[in-house]
């Protein structure tokens, strides 16, 4: 008899199961319109001509040809409260950093909360405020939302999905790095994960979950990026090898370059876990020509001291580590168990 | 000691309790930007002064001030598979159905997954098969998503989440219903709720889940209603007192009119739930001006041959049932338990 197929964990983790069971289900969607970016972190629809848009009393133009686009994201994190932040905060400023990450200026966030019957009105309460905070502090408004409850024991406390709608002139493509182009990372990565790591080992450690928008940042920087891609589930391992297979590149990363503090470095070799598989929340790795390198990363230091060139482009494919004595070893797409709910 | 306050079970089932939740969290969320009806089935974002959008070929223009609409409902139905229909129709005919009845034209839906690892994927793709059926049949796309699974036991089976973005000329209010207008129902109600319940307690009937689209019935009509609602969760008790609220109306249905079957009444006295409670995924509550009654009427019995006439609406508050024998009886906001994850 034949084994009867199963949505393994693996499928969740953000590695090379779950892009097969994304590409799985995108076969059975057949219906595709005019839209483009399927694959990516958000969708994008042409507008045309012209569309304005009034926010806060202002009147916002955008060109000819702008874009819509339009993003989701469900959480599932445990522990849901974490050092740096909650499930809250990370439902909006991973749906925010997907539309900045398309080059998106974020117009509306929609809130779909799933809440296990029992769950404490104070935990509700700080999470809201949480969402609410990130929104008073972007100006992201969260503009509609559904709310449902559910018997104990059928959800793990509370599950929240958002989605996002953003315009932009420009979408920033996670396939177009070139040869000579410098690879950079907005700060240490893999913070997220190691905060959460911690919060369930009960490992001491003063890190933080680095989850953050990077709205800011992306308007800052992000007409001179070639690529770029938050590296949440999956880690950096996975959106290198996206930025790579999609731009038919490859990329060669420093080891004296390695954007880890010393504690994810640790807390990645106690757990056997790759660190480069380790989830950010508020980072993002991109590409930009060698000509505006310098004042790109000196614009990104004004965010976060720690951003850095990580590495360069060249020609080829795959995504690979030099270390400092010389040898190259592959950074492969994470495969097999990782760590289930990090975000 | 002052009690712990927990979310209920009550809070998810559509009814007051509902919206107590609702309010207690919209009051917490304060960032608003230009967006309209937010307490609405989608929010509104005028667009300003003209979109035109591409899509399957064709150039679709819209006027002076049209309307972005944005949405989103999550999904927890148990069972999952059903008489009539499955969580992943139910999940694009429900936000399909949110942009209807605001007047919208729908542009795309994203998908957010929650799978239960060991979730076999013959039924995935049964749930995929029909999102994609309904995505085939309507001509519109999903564009993005997510997909996360949990550990077993951490949610029950499968939780779908989906947004939509439409975009409307003329956005339908729920408050919008006038003294002298007929309330016209597009079919018998509550035949979503009598399927799963059915289903759950093995109770033999014929009748099947009503869900299905409601984008034809509401483009052919959709300019002469002066309010439209569809019975979800808390069934038509809640959309009328939601209308009659909103619009500053007294609603009153005749009793011998009532859209009901003979089964949807039969299982909601066996079960002791009132059948105004009772949810449709496919069918709508809307006012007409009694000179266009008989019009739309005509019309919308050529979807569904039990659409009729089933009150009026007088100055005044409240809705209420005038029996056959001239008795009046008031039809409160549903309270209460109600039904669980019925949609």
């Amino acid at each position: 008899m034949k084994e009867k197929e199963v949505v393994t964990i693996e499928a969740g983790a953000g590695g090379e199961k779950s892009s097969e069971l994304i590409s799985e289900i995108r076969k059975i969607l057949k219906v595709k319109g005019a839209w483009k970016n399927l694959d990516d972190d958000g969708a994008v629809l042409d507008l045309a001509p012209t569309l304005s848009l009034k926010r806060r009393g202002r009147t916002m133009k955008f060109g000819q040809m702008s874009k819509l686009v339009f993003t989701t994201d469900a959480f599932i994190v445990d522990p849901i409260f974490f050092p740096g932040g909650d499930i809250g905060k990370i439902a909006m400023t991973g749906t925010i950093n997907d539309l900045a990450m398309m080059g998106a200026k974020p117009l509306g966030i929609s809130l779909s909360l799933v809440i296990e019957e029992g769950f404490p009105k104070e935990d509700l309460r700080k999470i809201l405020s949480s969402i609410n905070k990130v929104s008073e502090e972007t100006g992201v408004p969260i503009v509609t939302g559904d709310t449902k409850v559910t018997e104990k024991g059928k959800i793990d406390k509370i599950e929240i999905t958002t989605a996002g709608i953003g315009v932009a002139e420009r979408v920033i493509e996670s396939g177009g790095a070139k040869p000579g182009d410098v690879v950079i990372a907005s700060g240490d990565l893999g913070e997220h994960a190691v905060a959460l790591l911690a919060a369930r080992f009960n490992y001491q450690t003063k890190i933080k979950s680095d989850c953050k928008t990077l709205e800011k940042e992306i308007r800052a920087v992000g007409k001179y990026l070639t690529s770029a891609k938050d590296p949440t589930r999956g880690g950096s391992a996975a959106v290198l090898n996206e930025i790579a297979e999609k731009s038919k590149v490859k990329i060669v990363l420093e080891e004296n370059k390695l954007p880890f503090k010393k504690d994810t470095i640790a807390i990645s070799e106690l757990l056997g876990i790759d660190k480069f598989s380790f989830p950010s929340e508020g980072r993002f790795v991109g590409t930009v020509s060698e000509k505006n390198a310098g004042r790109i990363l000196k614009i990104l230091t004004k965010f976060n001291k720690e951003a850095k060139i990580i590495g360069r482009i060249e020609k080829g494919k795959g995504v690979f580590l030099k270390t400092n004595l010389g040898a190259v070893k592959k950074i492969e797409v994470p495969r097999g168990k990782l760590i289930p709910r990090i975000c």
